[in-house]
């Protein structure tokens, strides 16, 4: 047997692409964004725009479906801030696809426009794979023009341009592009006991068990990120990371890195400022929670979320 | 045989580990981290400061050795300003780091002050590897809250609290954190036919040839991120994608997310906005370039490059 530098995973079989939001069809065209681009896009006729009222998207509810694309002339009640709209992509077929912010405060809308964040439109399986990955490139996009208004060097106004991949002060001329902050996220793994490490934060829904994360820090590599993180939130010291997947998480415009970890030690020492509880599970406990059939009430992330993705692959790991 | 999600690799060997920029001993506490952190930290016994000229650390040069840590004292003539130093961790031993921007101008120092690029400290090997990672942490860090001195929201002033880690807006009080930008570079393979794919950016080093990348953008995987910079610069269609190190790039602050990728089409279309070359390479020729032994004068990067660390694992990769 050779060691391939490949794992015998087909793309579309990999970890990655089997999170939710990961799915995005559009042909970004990135090295030929220009300042006509967005007004290009906007005047091709069955270009489709998703219109975001904060990081809330519009959907358009007729009493039976939930539909979030609109036709430029169906956004005009809704107040379009053109000007700091977005080009996603384009579709194989070449429909643009944008993402436009509105101005219509959410309590005035219609109500057949119902205001959704990116969050329930995956929890509650409210639109296809495909648009939820086009939605979370526009929520992250939307949301980092919105937070970017004027220069952090001189306080100046900033212009969007490169179809909202770029703003520029109208002082100094400073130019700033699209953030994307990397998370860590682990399932650290006793390989002696058979049992992986997850905890809790106050903040998750009653019952809810999921894996360590925290944001890379400048200057770390992925694996000392891990190592870090397990270390401070649990006092558990990791040894070996091995890289599984990625997966775009818009809240607001992070790219979380899912790894195995390999525990060194044993003894949990719980971080009190991060979680309420931090504890290790064995197979069966685990197999429990992803089935949602645990006694004891305790569960697992959703489907589509990463750390799901992990104490899955990991249950059905080759070993 | 079992396959252990594990690959054999210590953590001592791991390929992060053994690029630039990637030690750092410093023990961040990132939890711990408040208001009184880095007044706590600049009065410890024996804490040392790192100086800094916008992006350049300044080495102190005393005739035979070049020293990067100053004591709190040595600093007053640079006119640092401690309102936005960095307190960037501790030592084993307990003493603290902390990067320090001056208000001196860099033609205004005195000879005897070196103010010296990150790219420089590693190319010309200037200081250690741990100090590197330091450096690495403290140039990202200062970088990022001199770019956000004014709040991005409402054009107000914003103020550096938990020890550099977080800016506040002084008029509206919205939060930011660092930023590190996750690039994804990668070495495309054709297996088939035994060779790479490289490029050369006008703006490399006369002969140089490295590994496609780009910036990940908002709403992709990593995976995804190969695939689409690869197929922009070069027409090349990737299949799978391994992951295999990362690496802190200070320049301002990037996460090097290092991959090797599969070729599946083999004729080159050139981005000749962002290439000035893209060819496929032998194993015979990647070797000389690694080696700086050939006879064209084509070379890789440096060695501690993410770049180099690609090159030489696949030529050395056990199949």
């Amino acid at each position: 047997m050779t060691l391939s530098i490949f794992s015998s995973t087909s793309p579309h079989l990999e970890a990655s692409n089997l999170t939710a939001f990961a799915q995005n069809g559009l042909e970004r065209q990135s090295e030929h964004r220009d300042e006509d681009s967005l007004k290009r896009a906007l005047s091709v006729e069955g270009a489709h725009l998703l219109a975001f009222a904060g990081d809330k998207l519009i959907l358009k509810h007729d009493g039976q479906v939930l539909d979030p694309l609109f036709a430029p002339y169906e956004l005009a009640e809704l107040k379009p801030d053109f000007e700091n709209a977005v080009l996603l992509g384009f579709q194989p077929s070449g429909e643009p696809r944008i993402a436009v912010p509105i101005l219509s405060a959410v309590e005035d809308l219609a109500s057949h426009f119902k205001p959704t964040d990116a969050r329930s439109l995956y929890r509650d399986e409210l639109i296809g794979e495909e648009l939820l990955g086009e939605v979370a490139q526009g929520v992250s996009l939307i949301h980092w023009n919105a937070d970017n208004r004027f220069c952090g060097r001189c306080g100046g106004r900033s212009e969007s341009r490169s179809g909202g991949y770029k703003r520029v002060c109208t002082a100094c001329e400073h130019a700033i592009f699209p953030r994307t902050d990397p998370v860590v996220i682990m399932l650290t793994i006793d390989e002696e006991n058979d049992r992986v490490l997850l905890g809790r934060s106050p903040r998750f829904p009653e019952g809810m068990y999921s894996c360590l994360a925290g944001f890379v820090e400048p200057g770390e590599t992925m694996e000392s990120a891990v190592r870090r993180e397990t270390l401070e939130e649990s006092g558990i010291a990791v040894g070996r990371v091995a890289y599984h997947a990625t997966q775009p998480w818009p809240m607001p415009h992070s790219l979380m890195i899912g790894c195995f970890s390999e525990a060194l030690s044993r003894d949990i020492v719980i971080d009190d400022l991060e979680l309420e509880d931090c504890r290790w599970f064995t197979r069966a406990e685990v197999r429990a929670m992803v089935d949602m059939t645990a006694a004891d009430g305790r569960s697992a992330p959703l489907k589509g979320a990463i750390a799901h993705r992990l104490m899955i692959d990991w249950l059905d790991w080759p070993a």
